[in-house]
């Protein structure tokens, strides 16, 4: 599959590996076709992948991965908006406020995320929430971690959660891993996750941990 | 131990009877001593435990337990400031509104919390979030979810927390269940999973569930 991966950051450059791995088109999306780790990357990947303006991404994709800061998100998707029309965008991104230092806040939550923003001002792109609530190792690596644990996504479009259930599935998440959560609103709570994993993250003093649910 | 649990609903309740259960001395608090919910939960334990005004029952407590609804907590200590002077609060509210119906929002959170707002308003009390992120049959019951899952505390004071963890063990929590975030602000993360824990009751379809957390 043709896909952009937008971000070229770690959580983007860690999704666009698996990606390119996996066998995808993929096309960088930065704010520059000559972005200096965007161009190391490409050259990481030995020339299978490629590097493109935001704008110029999107349109190769046939799917769009929001990987870019929560901070950035809205203004970088606007500025790509013509290519996400109709096309599955997976957002992947956090709205975190780090101006204040650590622990960040979130620039929004509690009756709105950063997934509605993006759903409302792109209301032709199906946008599913996925992979927000993991360290990019995991995301792209699930097996790394012993046991069962859980990826939470949600959505408005049924049939885009199921594309990207399949391309989770393909990064090594069983099917029951996958809970698929409800609508677009349930980016509240798996934003609002954020302050409760960066306290983990403290504690733990790593990442390298997940979510698993026990029940009777 | 001599035992305020402030609050005759489910949360109350549910706590108030495993700790008559386990041998404390128990008081429970309410609007008042003639509480008709109150007198009935006392004539349920066979008048082991008795029932007073707010204020009485936290007299009577060597450590209190705030089970009140989020809503209500503040004006319901304020009420007994004087008797928390000194002593453990254990705060097992959360402050969800549901003036908008469901899924509630949070009446605070981000960058502040209701325990935050509890340490404020008592200063010489001592303040330990715990229980809030789990349904209360699991609170006390914590070995009727099979394997291992955790159980977050949060507070200044470190005895404080010392002591509720030895509490919580009598629960039936394992010591490495019990995970310390850190000071009183950890506890906006963890009020902050409660729109997450919503999502997963409606999804589940039961609130006998629980987060554990899988690690390398």
């Amino acid at each position: 599959m043709r896909i952009a991966v937008l971000g070229t950051g770690d959580v983007g450059r860690r999704i666009a590996s698996k990606l390119v791995e996996l066998g995808h088109a993929v096309c960088m999306g930065s704010r520059s076709a000559d972005h200096e780790g965007g161009l190391a990357w490409v050259a990481d990947t030995g020339g299978q992948a490629s590097l493109a303006t935001f704008a110029d991404a999107a349109k190769h994709g046939e799917m769009v991965f929001n990987c870019a800061s929560g901070q950035h998100s809205l203004a970088i998707l606007s500025s790509a908006a013509p290519h996400l029309v109709g096309k599955v965008l997976v957002d992947v991104a956090n709205p975190l406020d780090f101006s204040e230092g650590f622990p960040p806040k979130l620039s929004v939550c509690n009756d709105d995320s950063l997934a509605e923003q993006i759903q409302r001002a792109h209301p032709e792109a199906k946008v599913v929430k996925a992979l927000n609530t993991l360290a990019n190792p995991i995301m792209v690596a699930p097996r790394s971690l012993p046991g069962s644990h859980v990826t939470l996504v949600c959505g408005n479009d049924e049939g885009a959660k199921a594309r990207v259930a399949e391309l989770l599935q393909s990064f090594g998440w069983k099917r029951d891993e996958i809970l698929d959560l409800g609508d677009v609103t349930c980016a509240r709570g798996l934003e609002m996750w954020l302050p409760l994993w960066v306290r983990l993250y403290a504690k733990l003093g790593t990442g390298d941990f997940n979510l698993a649910l026990v029940r009777k």
